[in-house]
């Protein structure tokens, strides 16, 4: 038996946070990694610098959660309320530590700076909690045991938070847990719809309580989560890999990455092992294609050059697509895409040339050429192919989505 | 005198807003909705599918806060439990609504579908509430007052509650301000520091109260927000008007955008009515500098032609820059930007010819030309000028402001 699931609430501390344009993405990290040692997260909570709601939210989440984190609210201004309020909320003692003061002292003089008079509120201490040293800022973290909960306060930056968590707070929490290891791992799949990727592995996954599977959709690409809860973190990986390999007896060459990777990354590995060069030709993608290939560091070994033809005159000058075949044809057809992806390779004199025209929106649309309609193409010296595809969503979706599905083009080309 | 301000809490409702990769955006929506008729959010709390905490959630929030509005949680299945729970939360009873039940039918007929028996648990009302049509879904939201608080029931899918909160919610609350009107206006300022626009701009804007003032930092963007509160919309339009010439006057052409617009949507603008047309040749920005022209609808009209020369036979090949500069000079260096502009402008024949070429990174920096040294370059008929810079930030920063002093050199020679 696995130990039981503990159960977490989260605390954000800020009135900045409750603007309309900010959100708490402490909450996001915290919550992954109080995942990954089999906590579970039950309730979040933004709060401004409001003493009687925030004394409120910390007395209800010590009554039902076992684990209770608040982020921010540390700071040296009257505004910081959370050390304050905090002590209340437990019903315990504040007071000034003599140690925690010197150390505060201590950080602004090897700056070369006396410390403000306001700081020494820094040095604060709940009755009965541990202090958890902050060596990026001067807040220190605070972590108490009360009525059998958890209860810890976090500084708000990241860079203060996170490694505060990792070094202090995660050791702590994980012996509450019999140090039991969550593992997450993301299968992406390119080139199916959701409902027939579900339909393919359901009958695996849904044979397996543990790993847990999730299936997501995202622009184009469809996510397979897998959660594995382990004694030992090789227990946990043991039963991904095992699963995975089901799925993807199933899938196929439609997953394209096994560890989260993003399409580009996966495309330029292989691209790099294999020692090959690649040159893009866009239209409707206006670079896009180009600039996730450049994204990824050290893709100036393999990508030599890009060029985004939007007009007919660039296709036919910079690309060599003969006039003709944009009379006949129109800059949105097969035709144009296959001269594309030649005319690319030839000028970059590359192992590859990708191509991408079509109709992105919102307005340029017929009914012989309506809009979603792309045409990608993919040349090589052996062969050039192309496909057709009706992509829905509003420009910057088919944007992407053509994008995916060039480079896609080129992964399976590649395997 | 102005309306006293009313305090509002969002619930977000569904155990997958708890996963570490997911954010209840609907909040952000609400806030800004919200605070546009005058109505400041104090507390936003996620929960899961989770009866008890939900209502306690509830509960709290109609003793603390004026105004209640929960997403999420008013579909068909068992883990749809916001209607269920929220008339325990206010000791309210449930019961069915025949008329409603029947109109839910009568949508799914629409379709030519019967309904599902579960559907009916929809038709759910408490007692006491109006029930605010759905016309993109099948479940309608309640709006009901209690002990003086107005306690809102949102479906979560973005594209049923936002229409349902702006036809149905917003009016029913606009009445309890006094109809006050918050008008938000975003300047967004380019080629200056925050705290250099802060030194210049802060005598002005203390001097108000009235709209407010708040300067936010975001990649190499500054944003002055200003807030202004109204009895008429006209009146809050003529306070921002004031406030936005007063800072105009102060920083000139800093300032790029009066309505929050992208830079390449006020580039793009400038050359449509102009005339002109462009032509852009990039190398460490990938394409990122033609991706952010063409993301803009009808930017056919006047974006040509792109080039991401990443290697320097693409660049002699297809930009025309002299091997001798590049010998001479390196890849990253103010002759080959400048060439890189004259080059593509010609190849393109277009009034103008913009160039970026630097490092990066994280690889590939030396002493001389470290990670961040960027050129940027543009050309017409006239005049090629450059800029060197220093920008810091990671990979990815660094393209993106390499793209956005790009288009600001663009757009100041536009002016």
């Amino acid at each position: 038996m696995l130990a039981q699931t503990l159960t977490a609430e989260i605390i954000a501390i800020g009135s900045e946070l409750l603007a309309p344009d900010r959100m708490d993405t402490n909450s996001l990290w915290l919550t992954d990694k109080l995942n990954g040692i089999g906590i579970e997260v039950r309730l979040k909570t933004v709060v401004g610098d409001d003493d009687s709601r925030l004394e409120e939210a910390i007395k209800d989440a010590v009554k039902r959660s076992k684990v209770v984190i608040t982020t921010g609210g540390l700071g040296p201004t009257e505004d910081d309320i959370t050390r304050k309020v905090a002590a209340r909320a437990l019903n315990r003692r504040l007071f000034l530590d003599e140690a925690v003061l010197e150390e505060i002292r201590a950080r602004f003089q090897s700056f070369g700076v006396t410390m403000p008079e306001r700081n020494s509120r820094q040095a604060m201490v709940i009755d009965g909690a541990a202090v958890l040293p902050n060596p990026n800022g001067t807040a220190p973290g605070l972590f108490l045991e009360h009525d059998g909960a958890a209860v810890v306060l976090l500084p708000g930056p990241p860079k203060e938070m996170r490694p505060m968590f990792e070094n202090h707070v995660q050791p702590r929490l994980a012996d509450k847990t019999g140090n039991l290891r969550v593992l997450r791992r993301v299968l992406r799949v390119a080139g199916m719809g959701e409902s027939a990727v579900d339909e393919k592995i359901a009958p695996i996954y849904t044979r397996y309580e543990n790993p847990q599977t999730t299936i997501l959709f995202n622009k184009s690409e469809i996510e397979i989560q897998l959660t594995a809860r382990g004694r030992t973190e090789a227990d946990a990986e043991a039963l991904l890999d095992k699963l995975s390999e089901e799925l993807e007896e199933r899938l196929g060459h439609s997953i394209f990455a096994f560890r989260g990777e993003k399409m580009e990354e996966v495309v330029g590995l292989r691209l790099s092992v294999g020692g090959y060069t690649i040159a893009v030709a866009e239209s409707c993608t206006g670079g896009l294609i180009a600039q996730r290939l450049t994204d990824v560091p050290g893709s100036s070994r393999y990508f030599i050059e890009g060029v985004v033809a939007y007009s007919n005159e660039a296709k036919t000058r910079t690309l060599g697509v003969e006039p003709v075949l944009l009379l006949e044809h129109g800059a949105v057809s097969a035709a144009v895409a296959k001269a594309m992806a030649d005319g690319i390779r030839r000028r970059a004199d590359t192992d590859f040339g990708l191509s991408v025209t079509g109709v992105a929106g919102p307005s340029g649309g017929t009914e012989e050429k309506p809009v979603g309609l792309v045409f990608i193409a993919l040349a090589s010296e052996a062969l050039t192919e192309h496909r057709k595809l009706m992509l829905p969503g509003d420009r910057q979706l088919i944007r992407w989505r053509a994008s995916q599905a060039a480079l896609d083009l080129l992964r399976r080309r590649l395997i």
